[in-house]
């Protein structure tokens, strides 16, 4: 399975970080949507890089060219793949980082893997640079959610130990999200976005990175979608957002959190809304038993600080067979969590098309 | 899907609550395995109700019938099913629960699904009974792993405010893993066990509940075992964590507290330990890139308290449309968190065994 | 998967000739379907065993027991578990088939993948047995179609040379074929039919057997069902249809004999009949493209003859190394095509509900 | 699912016969498979259109060109993607085939699927154009299949009423089969290929089409390899093969012969050949109970006349709602079979790779 997701509407991605081309094969989805281009090339120019100064250097337009599935515009229902070129692939000496695994990469697990015949260039198939056609897909995807009245929006939660304001999980409606996961610094409070650059620019003037957390809320889904036990909501969404790079945790509602109350406080108390069933919390997330509720389904994810690093780190030479020090040089995010919301972003709402189609 | 989870090794369950039976069918385990029948039985025991203070009075023996796939104590290479008969299963008056959705239970989220035919019967398909047959075909894919050098165990990392020493996941080993976790109360520092019990008790004096945080630790397990991207151990490790009821959140390595590290704090550096390449840190939770990088992989997952209270609740009538109270009688277990120790070790079990099979 | 079938309805099957029971698993079905046990059982009674002359001795009641998924009667959304009990199950020596694998039948290709573990007696998990589980599903599975006003039923096309008058396949109605599938033995032309009865019986005598073809239509479908490429009707159909032991072909339509037609000869043209449009032929067997036409799909499977016979054979011994000569001895079908028409019904059910799900 | 196939290795088609480009995504390819682009380009030769009488005029180089998966030659492990463009498809008025469905073409349940959005040009993805990204991907496969001593070769069986030799199921060897597979016109006996040839110019004169049976062999595969019940060998085999447009029947070993033959004259006896366990008869086709026997595995599909022809047919015309006639001008093949040729043997390829991955 490796790098495909979902059962009805299935992704595949392919591509490393210097092949030729990267790219996704949508398999599934009904025929007769019509893309709107524009928005799906502006979601997608919230994770391109090289923007501004928290975003590796590495300069990609990121337009995606599609082959196949879609005639005037429309999905006729065939796959659609996607391609995107990788235009500003530097031939490199890939020598050293092939003798020295970078700490926090997966490069020394790769080569336990796949041997000596991993593409390390750029760290190939485990680079950031997948989730690009990962955003196509899922905008692709924000569409069929959004005939259905679903929107999908991220924000950056905290970067270090500088917090945004979260979302409100009971109240927070498609047009907050849609304006707040539009801004280029996805934070809820401009103030604490405007610390949170200054810390990465601090740390990235040291060699360093910082991590955060991403704040995922989809509004207008209705009760009753998704599937008991292993194909639940939070199942597939937590199966998918691991696939991104740097993610390490996850946790729905309250989360982490709700291990601190009693049930009498975490308990999401139902009433009548009007003629709507709501509960008063939201801390299982707009999710109970797999199943939507009704509520914002909300979720966090833990994104750890960008690996590549200009310090100086321990690690061992494979050729050598001993312990060595190694300065990774090139072009790197100082965190890499403000283009990750988009990523966010777009597998939650390939999931959430997938249950719906 | 829905129930099912595996490439592999398929592991099918199936039951309710009150069901005749509940069960499991694990499709694609190789042949020859022969079964330490004792070992499983008391494997389950871990699991089983009504043994002790903090736990639900329903009186279940749980001993697993083999109906198929093992001839003379050894799996032939046909799918294997075992059942359990639902014997503790009392006949009760459904009216009120259908009418009056749990706060924090699946009942709602059920009915919007399923109609009116869903089984709410002590939570049909959703009860924490399902974990029966789960922690039954974790216990066999762990004698698979066994045999292969690898070891699985949690313990409780938490309940409530109350922790428990954090395992060591640079140095723990098989033994001490096998120690922790075969205890009756599965924690390291015992009197951190010791007022946990005493929080759990007050707490069910109170009609409450109480959640906590189980840590996993899975050791022995090779460099270059996952997959990348979708099909990764994060990955598969928590879509199937999340098919246990009450789990709303996981972590991996350092998980978010890594987002509170800068990259050269949380980066794991590579060295020589002899001739092996370990890492002096193990942040990442023993995975890079969805592979496993030959150190302890070590989770925590996030247990919400036990929806189900005696204290009276606030819920909606279904058929009077209006606002109404509720409260619930009959057994339940104040802390849910002691007997989710062996589900967690059973899916990182299932899952692992899956990548090895 | 090997012994699962199925997108969003799965069919898991498990079970050896002489386990415990055997059963399915199927997961995916919709809730608040009423099922009607009397129609299950009569329609697995059709594959029972030991009922005539053509018939292997063995004595089965073959009634399914319930375990799960079904409440009241209607099936709640959950998993369904039903198992049966297999009681003639005869302890028996098998070391000699053990050593010396008999011709036509799976026992030399399954010692060579599952080793000597490979539960022998009776053929293990590659029973003809196996598919009385497989018709408890059809059997639910042809509820849900019913509901959609679709027909599935089959007829024993020939048996030797012996032929039987083919399926009408523009015409045939669902009750032409409810009547022909349930005759006790399922033919057209019953003076046919007398005629298979007799060269059955005659090479019985012998102690040899006989195969046949089956032809199965399905009607009341609309156009459009099915998937292009590699999830169309044909590739599903065959792939469940090569499940049932003993099958060796399969073709739709005219099949093989469209091969010997012009383009023009074996194109269906399109009519209006009224205002539904319909095809003059249907050399096509109602599936263009891997899609259902409207048309009655048509296909026919090859039954080999039945591999155990009581003539000696020739066949090596493994313990000796040498060849060796086998006399099979018990109870077995002289010719099983009567009884693999149900499970051809069943499959094809499956298959259908499946897209329909 | 649709356009995909296969559990470890997976393939994805994607295109229409008139988009930019074709092509298939093989996710599940080990790393180091030095990849020779002669062999696989000249293997692709064989199905691209446009050489010689019996194929169609329409001219397409077929070069596929390699977007990612592979770097210096070799596969990295990383899912490669490959794509053909399509160079040769002529703008065109497709509103008369919009209205008027072709006989035995996939038009009228593609758009009874798809509705008005369904890409009729050329077929879009029911195209038999589809097939030269699934050749790329067999030609992949042989080669995994090769390092293993595994030969996969096909012929034209028949043509209309003209046959070739049948392949000798129990003695075929790796270079026969070669050798046969590689003729310009993949026959046995070339002078029953030039009265094939013969056939097929008349019946092109005529403005009509024909079919044929194409026998496929898989050489060198030891005995053990597939899985039970669902998941054997004919059942994969067989639910690829009907992925090819056109075919419409397939059997293993004697097939629907067998059901004319007695048990103890299909039953294929063990001997011992010096050390091996052989079948003196392999009536069987090398598979019993879905596993392979160690006998060549040989199975036979039918492939319907072209649907294309000059000849005007009757159909009916959405948009009058009354019925017609129709004469298809265009490019199109009078005889489909040879260029079929490579692509049953790229399925049987992909099938049995799949399996030893």
């Amino acid at each position: 399975m490796s790098s495909q997701i979902g059962n009805k509407i299935k992704v595949q991605i392919f591509g490393q970080s210097h092949s030729k081309a990267i790219g996704v094969v949508i398999d599934g989805l009904p025929a007769g949507i019509r893309l709107d281009m524009e928005k799906i090339n502006s979601f997608m120019q919230k994770r391109a890089p090289g923007k501004n100064d928290y975003s590796t250097k590495r300069k990609e337009t990121d337009n995606p060219q599609i082959l196949s599935g879609v005639f005037d515009g429309t999905t006729v229902g065939a796959p659609l793949c996607a391609i995107i070129e990788n235009t500003d692939a530097r031939p490199a000496d890939y020598s050293k980082i092939k003798d020295m695994p970078r700490p926090g990469h997966a490069d020394f697990s790769a080569f336990a893997k796949f041997g000596e015949y991993h593409d390390i260039r750029g760290g190939g198939f485990f680079s950031g640079r997948m989730t690009a056609p990962l955003c196509f897909a899922g905008a692709v995807c924000m569409q069929l959610l959004e005939e259905k009245g679903i929107t999908v929006g991220a924000h950056i939660f905290s970067i270090g130990n500088e917090k945004d304001l979260p979302f409100d999980s009971v109240d927070i409606d498609a047009n907050d999200l849609k304006n707040i996961s539009q801004k280029p610094f996805a934070v809820i409070d401009d103030s604490a976005g405007e610390r949170m650059k200054i810390d990465i620019k601090n740390v990235a003037d040291e060699g360093d990175s910082l991590g955060g957390v991403i704040e995922c809320a989809i509004v207008g889904i209705s009760a009753g979608v998704g599937e008991p036990m292993f194909d639940g909501i939070e199942n597939n969404l937590s199966k998918a957002v691991f696939g991104i790079p740097a993610i390490k945790g996850i946790e729905f509602g309250a989360g982490f959190a709700s291990t601190f109350m009693k049930g009498s406080q975490n308990n999401d108390e139902f009433y009548f809304d009007k003629k709507s069933i709501k509960t008063k919390t939201n801390n299982n997330g707009g999710i109970l038993g797999g199943i939507s509720t009704g509520m914002p389904i909300v979720f966090r994810v833990a994104v750890k600080p960008t690996p590549s690093i200009g310090k100086e780190q321990n690690t061992i030479s494979f050729s050598k067979k001993c312990d060595t020090k190694l300065v990774i040089t090139g072009r790197h995010d100082p965190c890499i969590v403000p283009r990750a919301v988009p990523c966010i972003e777009a597998v939650a709402a390939i999931v959430i098309a997938d249950y719906l189609a």
